[in-house]
């Protein structure tokens, strides 16, 4: 029987979501707990390769159990098994081809900044503090134009291995309250380390470092040492995969 | 000059607000930095001794400086010489006479439950994990009978110290988003662990353990052995103090 899992973690204390030698990865983690709570060695993959230190809300992940598995408990055993800054939040059936990967039809994502003069140690860990403030009314038109198909080739990490860079945004804002900034995006896919690339450069053009049009003229396609900086990885969730 | 402080904290890591002997605190943290800061051994007073593990957003503390601290400079000096976990957002003169603990008018605190089967890991060490699911229109009716003058005196730690036991109630309340459930309460003030033994008991209540008469019957006094548990203090936060 094949599993759909929608997986929250804590990414603080990982390596990132990828299996890696000698490294705590959440997908080693889960695959150890299932090959324990099946009795056979399982492969588990997931919708999002997050970066070390991203958490995640809604991740999605797809492994075969037994048929006769009761996921019901099964559930319980791996909340049991997982460290606890791992969560199997739901199990269901799904079809035998699922694929958490290649079936994904959208990805959203959340990135969280304390945009104040003092720090928010409420929030170690789970953001990013920049100061001076940022205008909302010009990261909010920044964000409007990444909207619908466009060539990210600038905001990608530089060893990203991708071969196509068109991705396409369905959402993408930015709200305030106080003095919490969050950015919210929607894509079809994401290139790697795109949404903290994207964020890093939208941030840059707030405090003068980069020139607006110049981050507008990147969207349709550019070089990565174009753009702005990457945001650190602790301000970023992924939030949920539709399928 | 007397300098009334707005701080920030996350409690995980502090043995509670108070000084201790070879403990890490808060207050201490902070006499340590100001006293660094300012070149002169400084004695800190905050509104309210938080509990080891509890968390503030607002809590307020008074101190004295030199007649000529820029207290614009101060603020960034300490949060430079403050542990990360430290925060100190708001630095403003007040009259010489200010006791944070004294003056205090109202306080407000809250208390967050992940009340939902799988644990949430974003939210360890700030939140108390509870299943089954708490009925929101019971714990509502609790909530609402505690406002006005009541008795507290089972509602607090075995070993509270205090003569008087009645306190106002001004605000109380749960709301549900979700899985999770927020208690927010405000009072003239409060008896130590107040908060944390009426939240064990309203979940006490809705889990059945306690009976809804018997709890409404200890608002006229009791004594502590006839309460419910106390809520863990990583799910309680001091949100901000009324002057």
């Amino acid at each position: 029987m094949r599993v759909k899992a929608v997986i929250e973690y804590l990414g603080t204390a990982f390596a990132g979501w990828q299996v890696q030698p000698n490294q705590p990865t959440v997908q080693a983690a889960l695959e150890k707990a299932v090959t324990v709570a099946v009795g056979e060695r399982t492969r588990v993959e997931g919708a999002g390769r997050t970066d070390a230190g991203v958490h995640a809300l809604g991740q999605v992940a797809g492994f075969d159990v037994p048929d006769d598995t009761d996921l019901y408990r099964l559930r319980a055993s791996l909340n049991g098994l997982t460290p606890p800054d791992i969560s199997v939040v739901d199990l269901a059936e799904v079809g035998d081809g699922f694929d958490p990967r290649r079936d994904a039809r959208m990805r959203s994502y959340r990135y969280t900044i304390v945009n104040a003069r003092p720090p928010s140690p409420l929030l170690n860990g789970r953001s990013w503090h920049v100061y001076p403030l940022i205008e909302l009314a010009l990261v909010a038109r920044l964000a409007k134009a990444l909207k619908g198909p466009h060539d990210f080739g600038a905001f990608r990490a530089s060893d990203c291995q991708s071969d196509t860079t068109v991705r396409e945004v369905h959402h993408s804002t930015w709200t305030r309250d106080d003095h919490l900034l969050t950015y919210d995006i929607s894509a079809n896919a994401f290139l790697k380390q795109m949404v903290r690339v994207l964020v890093g450069s939208m941030v840059d053009v707030a405090l003068g470092k980069l020139d607006e049009d110049e981050f507008l003229g990147l969207l349709e396609g550019g070089d990565r040492t174009e753009a702005g900086r990457t945001a650190p990885a602790e301000g970023l969730m992924l939030v949920s995969v539709d399928y």
